[in-house]
């Protein structure tokens, strides 16, 4: 990326922004993964672990607020490097509740360990896979500016949906065969929603990035909800 | 609030920002009062003019964030200001999702119109009407720069999470009653969730305007989920 801030201090807080937003990239992706294996393999040590954790996401993310308000104060940057900096305040809320949806869905995790299990959990893991890869990608995209990468994110959001779509049809037929199955089912939708969601936020990051490259926003002409289920 | 930047042209850029910011802020609370009344009226028209005309709050948002960015590029503000027009980037996000989360509400009315309704709506518009209240409060909250007003938002969240734990038990006990009734309870239940998470939102405005004021940083030490409801 061209930059009108070539000293030495202000592409060291660059560096410095963008390992803190890896960082807390990192923790998270692994609660998404943490939060549906504590459900998987009813592990509720594991899902108390993430609930725990959550406040080290917490804390990065005021770290990295001040390390953007410090850069603007400091070093005035202008044109892309100014898009840069807002844009990485933006992203840093996203990572933010994603983290907390994760906290979400390992409570959750926690209240269906105590009852057996509905069924075996196939496409769960999966659409957390997905979830957390779209999460990693997005952020690649954002440090290394690739507008590519980011059109890849929205691309790929289309598979979440459709697996969302495809689970929340499944626990709606469990539910109407037998009402024991609706609390249980009811929970495991809204697990299913909460991964959706983190992929909603994936997609708000790389629709973020191609703007900040772009200048150009594209973040509104396409609609978010593909879906038809709730 | 004391501010190091006394000239007028700055004044009216904060004055522009603060005057859209509340513009979309009314929009967006009309369209959740519009979504709720698209089910209670059986109104799928008025659903319909709901998703359509959240294309002018996404508009807004691209307008604030250039309009944030143009005055950290021009004046270069410090300390308050600086917290101010950050705090704007971050709220203005916050202001499109409730936008999105009142599309999807009327999305579900329209699909729920062509049933016969479940049961009267009683608390679901109850529900709303508290959502487009805090909505409203944090704004104004924002705009004056007053933390009493942020932290009875943030008081009064307690009260959404109890209603909101009360219809998804009520609808919990309609599916089980009868199986006729699952598929239009779980298009509640997600109504009432996303009312519930506009609440969130507008907690989330609320902590950010305290922290601008005091500079501290409240955002984490209370917990986002009080429900024990997914």
């Amino acid at each position: 990326m061209p930059s009108t801030h070539t000293d030495k201090a202000f592409e060291a807080d660059l560096r410095d922004l963008r390992e803190k937003l890896l960082a807390m990239g990192a923790k998270v992706e692994a609660h998404i993964a943490d939060s549906v294996r504590a459900l998987t393999e009813r592990d509720s040590t594991l899902a108390e672990r993430v609930i725990q954790a959550d406040k080290e996401v917490n804390r990065l993310e005021v770290e990295i607020d001040e390390t953007c308000r410090r850069i603007l104060a400091l070093r005035q940057p202008a044109a892309s490097d100014l898009r840069l900096i807002t844009t990485a305040l933006k992203i840093v809320t996203d990572l933010e509740r994603i983290g907390d949806l994760a906290v979400n869905i390992a409570e959750r995790a926690k209240d269906l360990n105590e009852a057996p299990p509905l069924k075996p959990y196939v496409d769960t893991p999966r659409l957390a896979d997905l979830a957390q890869q779209q999460v990693k990608k997005a952020l690649d995209a954002f440090v290394s500016s690739d507008v590519a990468k980011a059109e890849a994110v929205l691309k790929e959001d289309e598979h979440l949906d459709v697996l969302y779509l495809k689970i929340f049809n499944e626990l709606l037929s469990y539910m109407m065969e037998d009402s024991k199955n609706i609390r249980r089912a009811t929970a495991l939708m809204f697990i299913a929603k909460h991964l959706e969601r983190i992929g909603d936020h994936a997609t708000n990051v790389a629709e973020m990035v191609v703007y900040m490259v772009r200048g150009t926003d594209i973040r509104h002409p396409r609609s978010r909800n593909l879906t038809t289920a709730p």
